[in-house]
């Protein structure tokens, strides 16, 4: 950055601007799913849509083009600068070859058709679901089309694309074809052998304020820096805000702490990520996460992977037992044994967000393989409901004739215009069990700090290998340099036999 | 809003998407205030100065000169599109008329030195400010001669104009003169008749979440619309947010109720005009409240008008004593006599926000004074400490010499660059009274329904008269549409009068 005036510092320039509304915009999402009184939505949401469209307007500007041409011919940027311009390239492009006309039309039907849902997936109606989704896809595809024109890609391959760079179809066909082999039997000895030891329930009521403190102890102790961070309540779980402000949220059902827990475990991976991004790259593409499949990682890393061990539980125990279990503490309900049985219960159910890590695979492989076929023209969207029946019972033995409502229409994805998306959380749990599998071998101390409630070991191995390089490189290529091998499903289907069956 | 293309329809369209902007703006910094973490300060500096960046540009964008010339001779227009068209030459020319560089250097020194401010207030250090405080009003001299001269004004009535449109500093000077000449003899006078019977203090502690609840059951009387607003708590108390999501913030003291109760009152006046402003209007100039001083009088007519009188103290004290009194409700000091007592105590004293209705306008005289000889040329910043000192002697019979922390350094105006603001506070006092008297007068069972705690009618005439005309006409006009005659002391002169001497 010697140059003031370089065309590489202008694109610099242009992107903190851009980066810098996007952070004002993540807080205004954040207020409105955490905050906002219920009568401002639609006002919110109007104020929201004209910020996206400014923010479009300058992702679109065409003096970024000029900037870009002269900036990927330009050797004197260094690897981070280069990777940077690599980034803004892909954004550019994907932003400037969607006409302005179909991108409205995409967000407004989106809208509707999201809006729509929420009282079809109540009532179960699928009837009236269907030409809305119809034209909805219609209008992705045309979008999934022209972005694999650019990117001389298949149209679902393209999509796929803008959450996953890189990644392709053929590829994650390929990993997900070894967990449809494996996984049916698995889970079938699985849920065989934990039939002999049932683990029994806990008796609540747990207080809200007393989830609350052992959610906030818990984060502390994973290294959730809250002098730039939150936690609070929303309907739906997540990580919001920016790097420097991150905001993750949970909510509390009185009868159960155990969801809430590992939520605010599963949103607090996801934070370390974003706290843990480069902050001499804040704002630019290159500084912002890899991937959503990365983040993902992150989260199932800490959820599944580390605080879902033998060795956090156990240390978590005597908190639990503080926190809820008043004069029964010493009850085999609350024992390190039963707890653990508890977080580790694999059954085979319909609703994709309740699956446990050993199912919750054969949920996306169902989703994968039918958004794929519907996005490149195999399949129609009235062919969704028998085909999901038809695959429901292929992989999870469980019938979902006539229940859309816990069938093709348990998922706000689809009906909002979002595919491409649901691999990711396979390819994170896969990638998850890669990186620890990893970290724990080549650092033995890291599991040993875990059983004693310190996450600092583990962390800072995540924090070199993945938080600080941001998008530097490709995801193939963090895996690479942080593993030594590219994204393999072996670890993970290792990670479930150990845990599940070597007792 | 027949021709879709025209000039006007132009301006509307551009100033709804700044008015969106605003919007989110406004979120944001209400989060700063009452939501985000402390370590993300700096940052969210920056992004919602980038943010205001953008919208500045928006306001100064040479396409809204030429609309406004074609709309300004379009006789098709409405009188409200007419005042929406008037409201929108003032932004934009006072936008305009500012060069870039002038700007942008009065908010980066405004933000050092009243970053300095914090500290040399709190270690009493006049001679650190000094040189600060003079570089600061150079550009603001500098600023306001600028306009002045666009406006045809002295340089400190382009500053007074732009929080008071049409307003001068010869105008405020002649109903100062009436306050100067009545109020220190007044002054005098209370403070004697009061010392016969002192109020007795109320005993703590008084644990927030009651204040809390009963806050909230004040406003709901009040009419604050839930629905589209919230109460938190911020350092300093403020109305932010939205007409559609109106968020006001108070503090809460452990040892004593009556503050933050009273400025719940106070924030919900500023709320309720907010929330009133014409629904039709929303986003454009002509539907934003009319000025400072007339929100300042929203505030002040439900703090100091409705809610400290007789009638309505005398519904709330079975409130405070439920809520607080607990055994003790019986005592003297619970009795409605003793808690209007506590209300209605007149003082002099050091610091400005912590004055009551009659010593306040004293402290306001002398910062209008001040400031208006500062900016106009005829005094110099050093002169201040002197200058403070004679005048809280001659004002008030106070002495501060030395003692820059109570005196001319308490305020954060001047430090971060506002002058040309103070007299709003005591303009809206003096319209708050004329407001109350005439509206009181006019309908009489305004005042008896308060008294059962019902402000409906109250509420409805003020937004007849006041919300719901937002800026469609000037606030001479405002005030004479609904009192019969422009601003005026004399009836904030009688308020005083019959509340504290005629018993």
């Amino acid at each position: 950055m010697k140059n003031n005036n370089s065309a590489y510092q202008q694109l610099h320039d242009h992107f903190d601007k851009i980066g810098e509304l996007e952070n004002i915009a993540e807080i205004a999402y954040w207020d409105e799913a955490t905050m906002m009184p219920e009568g401002s939505g639609e006002t919110r949401g109007k104020s929201l849509a004209t910020l996206s469209g400014v923010i479009h307007e300058l992702k679109t500007d065409p003096k970024i083009g000029d900037w870009l041409s002269k900036s990927e011919g330009d050797n004197s940027l260094d690897p981070w600068q280069k990777a940077n311009v690599f980034e803004i390239r892909r954004i550019f492009d994907e932003c400037s070859v969607i006409p302005v006309a179909l991108a409205k039309e995409l967000e407004q039907r989106s809208f509707q058709s999201e809006q729509a849902w929420r009282n079809y997936r109540a009532d179960n109606d699928w009837s009236s679901m269907l030409p809305l989704l119809s034209s909805l896809v219609d209008l992705v595809r045309e979008k999934a089309k022209t972005l694999g024109d650019v990117k001389g890609a298949n149209p679902y391959d393209a999509l796929l694309d803008q959450y996953e760079p890189g990644m392709t179809s053929e590829s994650i066909d390929t990993e997900f074809a070894e967990l449809k082999h494996f996984l049916p039997d698995f889970i079938e000895e699985v849920i065989k052998t934990q039939d002999r030891n049932k683990p029994k329930d806990l008796a609540g009521p747990f207080e809200v304020n007393k989830q609350r403190a052992l959610g906030l102890q818990v984060m502390k102790s994973m290294g959730f820096n809250f002098d730039k961070g939150r936690l609070d309540v929303s309907h739906h779980p997540f990580c919001g805000g920016t790097p420097d402000d991150t905001r993750i949220t949970t909510r509390y059902n009185e009868d159960s702490f155990e969801e809430s827990l590992m939520g605010v475990i599963h949103e607090t991976g996801h934070a370390l990520y974003e706290q843990g991004l480069p902050t001499s790259w804040r704002n630019q593409p290159v500084g912002l996460a890899r991937s959503m499949a990365l983040h993902e990682s992150q989260s199932l890393l800490m959820e599944m992977q580390a605080c879902r061990s033998k060795e956090f539980l156990e240390f978590l125990t005597p908190s639990i037992q503080d926190t809820f279990a008043g004069d029964n503490a010493k009850d085999l309900s609350w024992s390190s044994e039963n707890i653990q049985r508890l977080y580790l219960k694999v059954e085979r159910g319909f609703i994709r967000v309740d699956a446990d890590e050993a199912t919750y695979p054969m949920h996306i492989i169902l989703r994968f393989e039918m958004e794929r076929d519907l996005i490149n023209g195999d399949i129609e969207v009235k062919d969704i409901p028998e085909l999901w029946d038809d695959k429901m019972l292929a992989y999870l033995g469980l019938t979902t004739k006539g229940n859309y409502r816990d069938g093709c229409l348990q998922d706000v994805h689809w009906p909002s215009g979002l595919f491409g998306y649901f691999p990711s959380y396979t390819i994170g749990a896969m990638t998850a069990a890669q990186l620890f599998r990893t970290a724990t071998q080549s650092q033995s101390d890291i599991l040993s700090a875990i059983g004693e409630g310190n996450f600092s070991p583990l962390v800072s191995w995540l924090n070199n290998h993945i938080h600080s390089r941001g998008s530097s490189v490709s995801f193939d290529q963090l895996l690479i340099d942080a593993t030594g091998e590219p994204l393999n499903s072996t670890h993970f289907i290792e990670h479930l036999k150990s845990r599940y069956l070597e007792k």
